[in-house]
């Protein structure tokens, strides 16, 4: 039983803020880190220097090679950024974003949140692997959170959200709702065969179709059902293009 | 006019802390810090530092000598503690005070949040000359938010409840939802090719196979990109099993 979400740290650089990450979630009673790719390294010991009091949530932090690896077993997943994107995808407050964290982690669903290297924040590739973006309104002259500061505020949220009441809203009588890694593999199959099908052309332009794909379908609300829906689709009209032959 | 509340610091220690102070101010557009007897003088060369692009509210910051200087013209004073005290006076969250702080600025009055040194956190002698306390919801077992870190709280829940009435909603940035008689193109575009193509399949099976297949296109967030996409990758299938004919 996994009762609140997963806090994704992407390629975070410095020890400290790790460590600094670590406080802020136990502040607000989360204790379940992954780290995808650290520059230094794990463990590490600035990280443990830094976290003080809330060296358990290192010490039970799941260490993941790339977003993917992180993300697989997640249903539903928030990234945040501080520009807003010309990606189409959802924008959610933190308050509004963790009103419906709790609501799905009620519903049974595991969540994640993903943040960013330290200045550079999350690339285009980690975002599309996002269901919905958490962008937190700060002056629009003045944006300087640090990575810690931006757990901290989710985390507070998170807390805030949690102890309010909160009807489940909205939650699709009976669906089971597909995992990230069985839409990452509705994707790649769909890249696969659109690539076979010469769909990703002129050249150039082939990474930012992808791209767009890869958002679009990490946008979607699918369940189970509707994955498995789309590789039927996709799997019959490479039949009907073979038995032509 | 002054249109938000001032942040008092009380007896604070590192400079450091200081700057980092203003720059959790300034994330959220606060920019009145007044400083009571900081323990290093002032100005203070770590507090510059830190302070980076906030420097200016550490240039016209305001210093006191003690609390009742700091607090001379103010109509409303908020302490912020980490502990209940026996002290009997309301309690408020950060979000309650900042709404209250509002209504009170709104209606003319200086606001002013007082915070403790760093550890050690206000005195009884402090706190007695504040109108309520503040004490944000952390996790009992663990909390250690710095002097920074629950000014940067204080500072979003003023953001937020200041641009209160419109909690920022999730409208995807940019978008252009598909209008329902493109999404009933789109199904048509679909379920004929797949007939074409033997998806429905056996026979007594396909009626229901249109009926999901028809409601999951319908329950899609679909803008009108989407939907070119999806007409796109149909359109390129045929296309790859005409052109092996």
């Amino acid at each position: 039983m996994v009762d609140h979400p997963y806090i994704v740290l992407v390629r975070p650089q410095m020890g400290q803020n790790i460590g600094a990450a670590a406080r802020a979630m136990l502040n607000f009673g989360l204790t379940r880190m992954r780290i995808v790719d650290p520059r230094d390294g794990w463990p590490n010991q600035s990280a443990v220097a830094m976290a003080s009091g809330a060296g358990r949530v290192l010490d039970d932090a799941q260490i993941a090679p790339d977003v993917a690896g992180a993300l697989g077993d997640c249903a539903f997943v928030f990234a945040t950024t501080a520009r807003s994107r010309d990606l189409t995808k959802d924008i959610y407050s933190p308050e509004e974003a963790m009103r419906l964290a709790v609501q799905k982690i009620d519903a049974g669903q595991k969540v994640a949140v993903m943040f960013g290297p330290e200045r550079a924040g999350l690339e285009n590739e980690d975002l599309v692997q996002a269901n919905a973006l958490i962008s937190v309104p700060v002056n629009p002259d003045y944006a300087s959170l640090n990575l810690a500061q931006c757990v901290l505020l989710v985390g507070y949220e998170w807390m805030r959200q949690r102890s309010h009441v909160t009807p489940v809203v909205h939650e699709m009588a009976g669906s089971d709702w597909a995992e990230v890694q069985e839409v990452d593999h509705l994707m790649r199959h769909y890249e696969d065969r659109l690539e076979d099908a010469g769909f990703f052309w002129p050249e150039h332009k082939s990474a930012s179709m992808k791209l767009n794909l890869r958002n679009m379908w990490s946008r979607m609300p699918m369940t189970r059902a509707d994955v498995q829906m789309f590789h039927g689709i996709l799997r019959q009209m490479v039949r009907w293009k073979e038995r032509d032959r």
